[in-house]
């Protein structure tokens, strides 16, 4: 593991100076690839499918597991989609005259090699490994097991493309061993940065057992709060869509907090919005007559990532208790303010410390694809480097050139020279 | 410890959603009252100079330990700038309509709270402090214990302004027991960031016992590699000022590259040079004999950050060996090419793998100040979130916010709506 880490690293170096012609070129056989190789691929597929179903797998976990005709052609589309995408390499984000004859650079430069260890849906290995090829980034990419005979064989088309274009043997690399995945934590040396997508204990397991840095998020537990003032129609609807259009997605509402005048006039319809979408609710005892489909919520209640069509439910004395509320259960992922006042949703928004906070719209628009990134490789609940959905501009860092002509430090600190600093 | 770094936790969300104006107008009160508190500041560093002298600490310590009127003028003359600054604060660097109605914009926030542990120096703790305040940053701020009065008094100018323009009382934190620090880098609950300043070995521990964000650099092993075109004059004026302008810093040429058709040229005039400035050499035995106070290099010198006036020099084939022992045993700091051809330098700067990368300059150039950035907290050699000198902008992250009327996904997901992404 840690000599083909190495491989991995040297060749990032050649990556990294790589074109965007040479990139893209890379990119566009990959499509040409999946599409020669269709029937092997889905055939392959179909073979994951049958092992998994004898092995009793979940119905969720199966049909992330299915790589159709139709998950080809969205993993083309966004293929295509990067393609079209300005080159992330080479901007210059800063660009400063120090002193006459002495000018400062700040350009982007991929990060440099990127470990990606991810769950079972094979789209995203396809996903993964174009995000990290546009970014002039190599990666080590080591997919969920249940999907191994699918990810091999899209990984025979991704690495032949590799060769094809022209660029580094080593760019990408596909661990298929569990066992790999442990060694490739204690690779600091080689591994830039490790995101990990998958269940919150696994994310957990990979943050508590490396040196590396770490992108991603373990828990999802996002809040939607309805304010005093509120318009009832559409809030009912983004509560609803908050909660089911995709209950185990990370930007899912986990609880709803609600302003105590608005009760009243919200609970109502919540209630019976809630019973159409059978919703089980986690109810404070204070309100738990309010609903027909209520259990008590404990404190643990709202450290809870549900994953399912679960909600909690709770009244605040006003929105400083809303946002106290959040930022001290919520796992800075997402959270939303229905209201009908700006300076409350201003309030909100500058003071709950999450990576996406929302005036009147659903939790669920966290997400790359929906924010117009091309693509993602993850969402971000860490501080540092890229935060929310990262795409491609989360995928790079910067490096500063300085461009002198002799110049020296002495003539500064002696005060013969005085910087002039002029942005250029 | 951790109810201190708790409440600085609660303190720092407050702080977050503080103005500029209240900002600036704490750093104009550290300004008065550093005025004010002169003679008792001075008092007490003459104290700290006196004890530090008693336990023989060394002559560059002492030096860095001495806070004088022309220290307290560099450091209010460090706060002005940093008022005259635009506030990094709030700063919309994306805004993208999603859809009719539905914005999306980035916004500038702090990270939150973050963890300094610094040297000797007390002028560091009013710039930390200084910058800390201007981005909206709660700190917990642990000064080296030789400078335990001098900062105490520092401390409690910076205290009283705090609580004069109404910030929150736990924004700034000091901490003076060594033992805080230990339990410090367990707050993963309550610090977003540490950044450590001091030796190798001390940063190195810093990074190897927390599991919280670490920002800075352990070692700082720069190059400087002599391309085979190269201006004779300026080259040996530069390759001294990289060694000898200031040896114990982190930007210093550590190792000269040269590559084999320069030796005849350079090796005279540097020769000479380094008598001159005393400087030792630890040479590659093939050109050992170049140089009138040269040893033989082993393999651990070019791995050696040397502080000091010693220096590594080797011979190379080509521009791509010089690239190759860069991107091997550099720190990935600074490294400078000095040559005539352009698309050498510009194949040099892609490929070297560091956080500054220079052209016929000194590497002691990589520095928050002679960027024009006002004050750094420090450089680093990681690559995400901040690179290289670290102001300002290095202690900011970013928030989206999406403003919807209505908005669900599930319109999205079934097709009734599409996104239009239009950059406003």
């Amino acid at each position: 593991m840690k000599e083909i880490a190495k491989k991995v690293k040297a060749d990032s170096f050649l990556l990294m100076a790589s074109s965007n012609e040479m990139r893209n070129t890379c990119l566009k056989n990959i499509i040409e690839n999946l599409k020669k190789d269709k029937e092997h691929i889905l055939a392959e597929n179909k073979r994951d499918i049958e092992n998994a179903r004898l092995e009793n797998i979940s119905s969720s976990i199966l049909s992330r597991l299915l790589f159709d005709e139709h998950k080809m052609d969205t993993v083309i589309a966004g293929i295509n989609d990067l393609i079209k995408m300005p080159d992330p390499i080479g901007k210059i984000t800063l660009k400063r005259e120090l002193d006459e004859g002495l000018v400062l650079t700040r350009t982007t430069t991929p990060i440099g090699v990127i470990g990606v260890i991810f769950e079972a849906r094979p789209d995203a290995l396809v996903q993964i490994a174009s995000l990290c090829i546009k970014s002039g980034n190599a990666a080590i990419l080591k997919g969920g097991s249940e999907a191994l005979l699918t990810n091999r064989a899209l990984f025979e088309s991704i690495k032949r493309a590799i060769k094809d274009s022209n660029l580094p043997e080593h760019a990408l690399v596909q661990l298929e061993a569990r066992s790999d995945v442990s060694e490739l934590l204690s690779c600091y040396e080689y591994v830039d940065l490790l995101i990990p997508r998958g269940s919150n204990s696994f994310v957990k397991y990979i943050m508590d057992n490396t040196n590396i840095p770490v992108m991603g998020h373990a828990d999802g537990i996002c809040h939607t709060y309805v304010d005093e003032d509120f318009d009832l129609d559409k809030s009912i609807r983004i509560l609803v869509d908050a909660k089911t259009q995709y209950p185990s997605a990370c930007n899912t509402t986990e609880t709803i907090l609600v302003h105590k005048n608005a009760v009243d006039k919200l609970f109502p319809r919540l209630n019976k919005a809630f019973n159409d979408a059978r919703i089980k609710v986690f109810a404070h005892k204070n309100i738990i007559d309010k609903f027909d489909n209520a259990v008590p919520a404990t404190d643990n209640s709202f450290h809870t990532e549900y994953l399912e069509k679960t909600v909690n439910v709770k009244t605040v004395d006003d929105i400083d208790e809303a946002i106290n509320h959040i930022n001290t259960y919520g796992s800075h992922h997402t959270d939303a303010i229905l209201t009908n006042i700006d300076s409350n949703a201003d309030y909100f928004m500058n003071r709950v410390d999450s990576a996406n906070v929302y005036k009147n719209c659903s939790t669920r628009f966290a997400d790359g694809f929906r924010y117009g990134f091309g693509a993602e490789v993850g969402i971000s609940t860490g501080k540092l480097h890229a935060r929310g959905p990262v795409g491609l501009e989360g995928l790079c860092t910067y490096k500063y050139k300085l461009y002198g002509n002799g110049d020296i430090v002495a003539d500064y600190a002696d005060g013969k020279k005085e910087f002039h600093f002029k942005d250029l």
